[in-house]
């Protein structure tokens, strides 16, 4: 069960932008799992790639094709194309010139993305049909059918829109769908995010926008600390709004950036909201870092500690486990003696030791709430960070024990 | 249920060292909890502890202690002693205070070692009645009592010995034994190893031996990448066996040396068998690495992946999840052409690319058994790695979650 998310209630249209669904049978009967997005002339677009040394074959493409023009996106769920060779790249290659060939493009201005189980060949045959019906489907408010069809263990399609007015008097939309709920860590995950805006932003600003973003939003957040072989987020500036270009400096721009940046935000948090067998929300704020490197550090040392995330799990505040992963966490000559620890507004830890006011009771009553926040005040420098995450329970076992069986 | 692992047999006594066991009722009633171990004089002793920042009290006071005369160990089990502040230390003084009084010695030569809750203070009235009892109760053979009397959350006693005739014709003894089962990571875990011998080593080649031991064995090993603040590990020489002293270069040296890694190595395997929830002992092998700190980095992040750990528990050969666990390690510059992937001997990946002849049954079958390894060539350098570890099934959830509830 997700932690208080439900589906997106509306997803602008961005003009410029259509989107189609189609069922390939590549995760089963029954289901969308295709989806095309035909991006009009002039489009602009930055993206950011897994990490992972095993690049999947469309993210390898993906790397190829992105700084030339790009005026579509041929997404698949079930199937992650990931460790099959020559012949994975040729299928990206293939299906992604019949995605071209549907919509009148040149077949390197078609962008693919897949995610799903590793090593096996993508059905490709099926794909083909199924671009041809998606490509017959194409329509501006396609987006919540396709936040639909790119789901895997999702239980809830994700979602957000944003809408601001120019100091022009024009007004810029931005709308993102995004996908996944395991193997999510920082650097990316098996996430795939599709943000799009008419804003007219220049291909730099395009590209500082989106990194801002995903610096303090999906890499920002952690299921189990595992990094996908698939992982993209895509950004797209059709360029409708407007007539001047926004850039850093341009009035619009603090508007605009920030408008992408919360629904990164919004996509981010809601993939934790949806983590494999997740119960709780849980804001991990460290302060008092000497770098954000440092900050980030215990942060994740904390989010990723299966001690922790079990505890929490079951409503227990056991803060030795806090402890434990904060003193763990490798921070150089780290003073035990500095340190505070609170669960919202309930301190447990002040400067290394517990506070002489804390109750058991006190701190059950924030960890059995669905949403919380650790705060760790390290007292070594100015840096601080939030990182989202959740906690770890049966069904995370049962979700990935189960996967491919 | 561990993993094809039985309690000892025979532990054998080691000349020089009493043991006995009481119940301090740490733990709830019913139950023995605390060790009192008495070593005669002379006796040499190197020690290990946690890396942990947070330091529990007693692994402070041992730090302080362990280079002075050594002639007892005072172990509990149920209570950490971890962040418990000045109020800590001073109980932790207190009870080998006690202990040294029984034992007729001087007060700084006890050292303490506690296992259990953190947070909460020693129940130190209980531990001074039961210390009379355990001292009442020395005696050589009661290293299977005590292996018993230290365990937490493990079930069932860890120890083992090892025996063999010195060049002059006496006869060595090495006998250890440990509590671990969660919490355990590299650089030590939740675990306490007490191993003695009788062998006549110099201070320097305690220390050596030690050290090798300790790097190879309950260094090497991981049930979820999470490290105790009460972490120690010591060794013990009563120096009573033969009449030369052993050191590097002299013919028994290796021989010793070996014994006491062996002795490490069956307590470190020992208590991945018995690590909370495993259904499966799992040795994983790294090997072409251009060193050894590459080859842990890439062995670990294996270890440690909780998607590659549920897959396993499931008896599920996800191969596509090792892939993604050996690309996100971040190794430098990995090329994934390079790389070969086997279950048992079952090649999976060869040259980056799933072997031609692979078939789903051949690694189904190997991960459906209990004990089996994943062995990782990297080819890049002459590096290699050892690294034990378990699955992630839902007992390790529910251990966890309702650890303290």
């Amino acid at each position: 069960m997700p932690v208080n998310l439900a589906p997106p209630e509306t997803l602008l249209p961005i003009p410029g932008v259509r989107l189609g669904v189609a069922e390939a049978a590549i995760r089963g009967p029954g289901r969308k799992d295709l989806v095309l997005i035909e991006l009009s002339e002039g489009t602009r677009v930055a993206g950011v790639f897994t990490r992972n040394a095993f690049s999947a074959a469309p993210v390898t493409l993906c790397r190829e094709r992105i700084d030339g023009t790009v005026r579509g996106l041929l997404i698949n769920a079930g199937n992650a194309n990931a460790v099959t060779g020559d012949r994975g790249l040729d299928d990206a290659r293939v299906t992604t010139a019949a995605a071209a060939y549907a919509l009148g493009v040149a077949e390197s201005s078609v962008l693919p993305f897949s995610t799903g189980v590793i090593g096996r060949p993508l059905p490709v045959d099926r794909m083909r049909a199924a671009i041809g019906v998606a490509a017959a489907d194409l329509r501006p408010d396609g987006w919540q059918e396709a936040a639909r069809a790119i789901m895997t263990t999702d239980t809830v399609p994700k979602g957000s829109s944003r809408r601001l007015r120019l100091s022009c008097g024009a007004t810029v939309t931005v709308t993102g769908i995004a996908k996944g709920v395991g193997m999510i860590c920082p650097n990316m995950a098996t996430m795939l995010a599709f943000v799009a805006t008419d804003a007219r932003l220049t291909q730099d600003t395009l590209r500082g926008c989106l990194e801002k973003a995903v610096a303090v939003s999906f890499n920002s957040i952690t299921v189990d600390g595992d990094t996908s072989t698939n992982d993209s987020c895509v950004l797209v500036s059709t360029a409708r709004a407007g007539a001047e270009e926004i850039q850093l400096g341009q009035p619009d721009y603090p508007a605009v950036s920030e408008a992408i940046r919360d629904v990164c935000l919004d996509l981010a948090q809601a993939m934790i909201r949806d983590g494999e067998g997740a119960t709780k929300f849980i804001r991990i704020e460290i302060g008092g870092a000497r770098d954000v490197a440092e900050a980030r550090q215990v942060a994740y040392s904390i989010a990723h500690s299966p001690l922790v995330k079990t505890a929490l799990f079951a409503g227990d505040a056991n803060w030795g486990r806090i402890i434990m992963a904060i003193g763990k966490a490798g921070v150089e000559n780290l003073d035990p003696a500095k340190v505070d620890v609170a669960l919202d507004d309930v301190l447990l830890i002040v400067r290394g030791k517990p506070h002489p006011s804390y109750l058991e009771e006190l701190g059950s009553a924030v960890v059995r709430k669905s949403e919380f926040s650790i705060q760790v005040e390290l007292r070594r420098g100015p840096a601080q960070v939030t990182v989202w995450t959740c906690d770890l329970g049966y069904d995370y076992v049962r979700i990935n024990a189960e996967y491919r069986t």
